[in-house]
C-alpha cells in the first residue's frame, strides 16, 4: 500500500512538473509576443491556455483520487495539499499568460509604445521563481524556497521602475495613454505571476517545516499593487 | 466517527463563513475609502487583513486536521477540498481589497480624479457575488453558483466602462495620469474579486456535481485582462 501510494505520488510530482514547463513556455513566449508586436505567436500562447486547464483538472482529480485511496497521514498529506494549491497558483499563471498575450495583440497596432529595457529582467527573474520554486517543491529544498520569497523583491522593483518609466511616457505623449494602459497591465500581470511563484515556495517552506510562512513578517508576501 | 467528522465540518464551514464575512467588509471599507478620500479607513483595511490571515490558517489546519483523522471519502473529501482552495481565494480577495486601500491613500491627496458613478454599481455586483458563492456553498446550490458565474460578466461590464472613461479622462488631463493609473489598478483589483467569487462558484458546482466547470465554455472564466 506504501508502495503504491509512493509510485501514485511520484506520478502527481511528474504531472505536476509538466504543468510547470507549459505555465514557464507560455510565460516567455507571452512576453516575447509583447517584445516583437508578433499577434500570432500571442494567439498561440492564448490557444494552448486550454492544455494547461485540463492538466490542473488533471491533478486535482489525482489528489482526490490519492487521498481516498491511500488516505495519507503527516507529511504524505501536507504534500498533497500543497500539490492542490500549487496547481491552483500554476493553472492562474497560465490565465496571465494570457492577459499579457491580450495586450500584446493590442499593442502590435500603431500607435506603438516601446518596451522597456527592464521588462526583460523582469521577465527573466520572474520565470527565475517560477523554476527555482518547483525545483524547491520536488526536493523539498526550504532554503532554496527562501530564496524565491527574496526574489520577490528584485520583480517589485522592476516593476516599479517600469511603472515610473511608463507613467511619464504617458503625461508626455497622451497620444499613448490606450498603448500605455496596455503595456502597464501586460507589466502588473507578469508581476502577478511573480507573487504565485511567491505562493508556491511559501507552500513548500510550510510542507517541509509545518510551519505557515505565508502571513508571517520574514516572508511576508506584498499586498497587491 | 460519522457523527464527530459532520461537527467538525460545520465548525469548519463557520469558520469559512466568518472569514467571508470579514472579507465582504474590507472590500466594501475600501471602496468607501476610496470614494470618501478617507486614509484612516484605507488604514484600518490594511490593519484588518492580518485577522483574514490568520484565519486562513486556521481554516487550512482545520482542513488536514480533519482528513488525518476522519479520513473522509467521496462527498466530504471534495467538501474539504473545495474548503481548502476557497479559503485561499477568500484570502485573496483579502490581500485585493488591501491593494484598494493603498490606492485609496494615494489618492487621497491632490490632485485629484473624480471617482466614477459607476464603481458603485460595480462594488455592489462584486459584493453580491461574494455572499451569494458563499451561500451556494452552504446550501451547495448549483443554479445559485451558476448565477454568480454569470454576475461576472455584469462586474465585467462595468469594468470595461469605467477603463473607457478613464483613459479619456488621462487623455484629456495628462496631469492626472498618476491618479487615473492608482484608480485603474483599484478598479482592476476589484474586478479580480469578482474573479475569485466566481473561483468558489465554480468550486461549489464540482463538489455538488462532481463536474470540473471551471475550463468549460458555458461558465469559462475570462483570462485576465
Amino acid at each position: 500500500m506504501a508502495k503504491h501510494m509512493q509510485r501514485d505520488l511520484e506520478k502527481l510530482q511528474g504531472l505536476v512538473l509538466k504543468m510547470a514547463g507549459h505555465v514557464e513556455g507560455a510565460i516567455y513566449s507571452s512576453i516575447r509576443a509583447l517584445r516583437d508586436r508578433d499577434p500570432d505567436a500571442a494567439k498561440r500562447v492564448t490557444d494552448g491556455d486550454n492544455e494547461i486547464d485540463q492538466m490542473e483538472n488533471e491533478v486535482q482529480e489525482e489528489c482526490l483520487k490519492i487521498l481516498a485511496l491511500h488516505q495519507p497521514v503527516a507529511v504524505d498529506l501536507r504534500r498533497i495539499a500543497a500539490v492542490m494549491l500549487i496547481s491552483t497558483d500554476l493553472e492562474r499563471m497560465g490565465d496571465l499568460a494570457v492577459g499579457i498575450a491580450e495586450r500584446a495583440e493590442m499593442l502590435a497596432v500603431p500607435p506603438t509604445i516601446s518596451v522597456p529595457e527592464r521588462l526583460a529582467h523582469m521577465t527573466a527573474a520572474t520565470t527565475d521563481m517560477v523554476r527555482k520554486a518547483l525545483d524547491a517543491f520536488v526536493h523539498q529544498d526550504v532554503a532554496a524556497a527562501r530564496t524565491v520569497v527574496r526574489l520577490d523583491d528584485v520583480v517589485d522593483d522592476d516593476n516599479d521602475h517600469i511603472i515610473a518609466w511608463l507613467t511619464a511616457e504617458m503625461k508626455k505623449s497622451p497620444d499613448l495613454v490606450d498603448a500605455g494602459i496596455s503595456l502597464f497591465s501586460a507589466v502588473r500581470h507578469l508581476e502577478r505571476i511573480a507573487d504565485h511563484a511567491t505562493n508556491i515556495a511559501e507552500d513548500v517552506i510550510y510542507l517541509v517545516e509545518g510551519e505557515i510562512v505565508r502571513h508571517k513578517p520574514q516572508a511576508i508576501q506584498p499586498a497587491a499593487h
